[in-house]
């Protein structure tokens, strides 16, 4: 488990499959989007080649500091992507911290995009692997937040048969997921990014970024965007890791 | 708290105390050094600005991968400065991670260097200073360490009535410590430091550097050497603190 993005360099990520992870909200947003039938998301780092996007046409999304960006259609709100009109779509995505920590991983062997919201299809999917995997927290400006490392827990608690451990992150994750498990919600009251997501009254997305497996794909970066893994032959789901949780 | 030197440029040093933590061993190491009567540790982030010192004449002491440096007369044993004839001594200090995050915190307003064996001096004096403070662990090859943030959540703590936490490593730590603090050995079993340094047949300090309040000096680092703090006026300790723990 890397907790940010900052120490990224220090795990090496050459040949390792790297799970980009931003609870509140991208990752969520992204795993739920690519859920409902979105084609592909396009994550960008900085606003401005957003706006380039935007002016040629493409259905943009961009959140700082939690909000909507002026001048764009969405944010990182899961729900904004539940729609039947972006069935097909491409996306153009810039966040304040999972769209530059995708790029951080970009040369990984693979890079996955993880959420609570597809937590079982892409444990099922870990556990079927051979190469090392990362869990990278997004973080908050490149600092540790909690609840991206409690994803980063339950995910290393079910692939524990299959993995060994190879920081102490992974030990001081799964322990902090243990105690909030039965009450994410009550245990995050305190954090910093629910205190500075509540003047946006965003408490649906907050209940919804926490509940399991609402979708069932696999979203992966291929170095320029992100869409649904294809799951065959060996990549084929089995739930054998379901229950470890 | 910041949980790898890493990190420590997102937490912005300057006006804050830092506290620089490594208890396996570094940390316990300089502050038993300090509390035992050595009058300055040099600490130097090559060990072959240690071979300087030491054609100079300097008692210097190097650490790499837990082990003592060929050549240099001490490591980062704890026991080792437990010596009466280094009373009033000047020592040169080099080791894999505490030495270079002291050096990365050098543009603080102050650098303390921390650990159990002094937790309540330091504890009492942060309790009466109004600067922020950043709990820096060294952690392990700027990776995470769990030893490091579960003294950061003991002291963080006691601290709880005095400060504000500003980032969610403050409430991770104090869990952590809270499940790890009636038998921290136990706790820490798993922990990668402890495997990695069980070889070296080093129990013996691991056991003491887990104990609270061997010593009450306050390590204090002046840009080129760490010394007792003058306690003296306002920086005069009292034991208020104490019954936070």
């Amino acid at each position: 488990v890397c907790f940010a993005p900052s120490m990224i360099n220090h795990y090496g990520i050459s040949g390792k499959i790297v799970v980009v992870i931003d609870i509140f909200r991208a990752s969520s947003a992204i795993c739920t989007a690519i859920s409902y039938g979105v084609k592909e998301i396009i994550p960008v780092k900085e606003i401005h080649e957003a706006k380039k996007f935007k002016e040629q046409g493409y259905i943009t999304a961009a959140e700082r500091d939690g909000a909507i960006v002026e001048g764009f259609d969405f944010g990182n709100s899961p729900h904004a992507f539940m729609d039947e009109n972006l069935k097909g779509k491409t996306i153009v995505l810039t966040t304040s911290n999972c769209t530059r920590a995708i790029h951080d991983a970009k040369d990984a062997e693979q890079v996955l995009i993880g959420a609570f919201t597809n937590i079982s299809a892409i444990c099922d999917y870990l556990a079927q692997r051979t190469e090392d995997i990362i869990l990278l927290c997004a973080g908050w400006k490149n600092k540790y937040n909690l609840e991206d490392s409690l994803f980063a827990g339950a995910v290393a608690l079910r692939l524990l048969d299959q993995y060994e451990l190879d920081c102490d992150s992974s030990i001081a994750s799964m322990e902090l997921y243990k105690l909030a498990k039965d009450n994410m919600l009550d245990f995050l009251k305190n954090s910093s990014h629910r205190q500075r997501l509540a003047h946006l009254g965003i408490e649906k997305d907050i209940d919804y970024c926490l509940q399991a497996d609402s979708g069932n794909k696999i979203p992966i970066f291929n170095g320029y965007s992100i869409s649904a893994m294809e799951t065959t032959g060996d990549h084929s789901l089995t739930k054998k890791s379901v229950s470890a949780l």
